[in-house]
């Protein structure tokens, strides 16, 4: 277990780390989101690729020190590539999982569940999206019963986000009701998480130091911007400036 | 008819409506606009969906409360898309078509042919687009022919906007020209006509909103951008805070 | 040979002619870059167009002053569409080569060697993608060698970028770091450097044009930036504004 403290500064740490070991994440992504997902591992320090070409994405993620899989546009090379990557990551790359709007549809759902499977280090999802995937809605025991039943962590995103794994959980209150207009902010945490995992190998920790990191970044360009436009530019600033004592000072989490 | 005034009221209360209803739009469009359309419906207050894989767009489509067609790039994934989206929304479902660039190539342009066939609500194209897919300059009479031929409405858009349907026409003035350095700006443009018809029956009223609510949104961020780059940013930030009574006083609507 | 005013000056007669002719562009780029490419090249005063469907490419082509070729994400589709519009270019149509992370994956190479033999009036790539494409560290001896057995130009860029014919070397010291913060800044470079080929037939000019342009419009944007998000808008905003006479004042070049 975890003081809320601890887990700050865990979070400072793990940001130092990435911006001095620059870690590789390939990134299986959205078209809508493939972007600004690069541009938000940019700011945050690490070195993203994007490819999904089937005949190389093995080689990329070979290369990698972690790998977002990400569902937003499940087109059918997307799938193939997804296959070969979490293939080519086996237990050796750690992976996560974000399984966007698999509440929308049936094969999206069945396409998520068997990615499940596979040991992802870690999945963030909405509430929609764990009631489809879980068949239950997330309240404690159940965010507990998904994450021992797949050995996985899951970040669960809101309001407050709660970061569980079998044992652990922690409630983060960063954020700002901006975040939600702007397109890929859920995908680009998800690859800001999997840029933690590439440095840390305590998943839950890294999924919590993901989280509380965007979202410390997110009220920093709440502040200064007029809407949504200039706040999609201002969170990657933001981002990018983030001091280590201020993710320790700013962080809001409780167990 | 209508007075021009009881058009941009209409605009207004568009905006209202899609700000409390929050309609889900399915968007099957070119992967340089997916982003910037994505977050001009969020901005506006809609929710987008993007996806284009065949054996779920039916599904999305099901779910939405309008659909955007649009060709910007049409590879072989979208167009089996396209066919089935709009198979999905049948009459139940209305839907926009943007045949961008269809002057620059024949079988883009006997692909749009086949979509204006099957009914859209509206059509929003340019001069050039609208000259290869009528075959006709777009005069007064050759786009209440289109309008008329097609049940349809036609939202051309250029230095001043034209809507159509079989017994109808406004003229609108707003918009400023940085929106041509923008790229996508004509795409999210449809987006948000997309939309204003998820909420608005009368499609011709639907069209008009949505080119009045960017034209305003425009000639607000033209006052503070320094340039094309903070000009994008700032029509997001422009139409997530435009006043209903703002649109009202500043849309510049004519017959 | 050229002093490097001579090519200063050369590049401000570039920028004017752009903006003068307004060349289309088109361009085969990776999916993170197609949007922020298709904003520089109009920021620069171009027109861009991005389809990739095979059955039209080759229209588009033929219709375009300059092709971009860039292998950034190389699903199956792009690589056919590469093939089309390289043949549809021809000699006629100036091309360059942007290869992307050649040095990441084999079939990524073997593909981006046969392009090489296939002429592009330009190649523009990093010194990692440099080694794995010709064999050697970019010395001036390499850089040289590679230019005339290719009969191309090679732009490499970098903290310096170098520019080089069978002939003659340029050496550029515009740019900011933020530049490499960004992602796609080099893909948006080839495509600027794109559109000086499609208004100026000495190809080592138009690539030192491009980078010249791109470097001045980064410093210009670096002054005003708080991060990599204020800056990515910011140098769109510096290309669009930037006057002939401070490309002349401004240029840093060297032999």
């Amino acid at each position: 277990m975890h003081a809320p403290r601890e887990l700050a500064q865990a979070a400072a740490g793990i940001l130092s780390r990435i911006r001095a070991r620059r870690p590789r994440i390939h990134c299986i992504t959205n078209a809508v989101a493939q972007n600004f997902t690069a541009n938000m591992l940019l700011a945050a320090g690490a070195v993203p690729s994007m490819t999904i070409a089937p005949d190389e994405v093995a080689d990329f993620v070979a290369q990698a020190d972690a790998l977002l899989v990400n569902l937003g546009t499940m087109d059918a090379e997307r799938r193939e590539a997804i296959a070969i990557a979490v293939r080519a990551a086996g237990d050796r790359t750690p992976w996560i999982l974000d399984p966007v709007f698999v509440d929308r549809s049936a094969p999206r759902a069945a396409f998520a569940a068997k990615l499940v499977a596979q040991r992802p280090r870690a999945i963030r999802l909405n509430r929609a999206e764990f009631l489809a995937l879980a068949g239950a809605e997330p309240d404690p025991a159940a965010l507990t019963r998904f994450a021992r039943g797949h050995a996985t962590v899951v970040g669960l995103t809101g309001d407050r986000d709660i970061v569980v794994d079998e044992k652990r959980s922690a409630s983060i209150a960063n954020g700002d009701p901006l975040m939600a207009k702007v397109t890929a902010m859920g995908c680009a945490a998800s690859a800001l998480v999997s840029a933690c995992l590439a440095v840390e190998p305590d998943a839950w920790q890294a999924t919590a130091a993901g989280l509380i990191l965007i979202g410390i970044a997110g009220e920093t360009a709440a502040g200064d911007a007029k809407g949504p436009g200039t706040f999609a530019a201002g969170i990657l600033d933001a981002l990018f400036r983030l001091d280590e004592a201020a993710v320790v000072a700013r962080a809001k989490v409780s167990r």
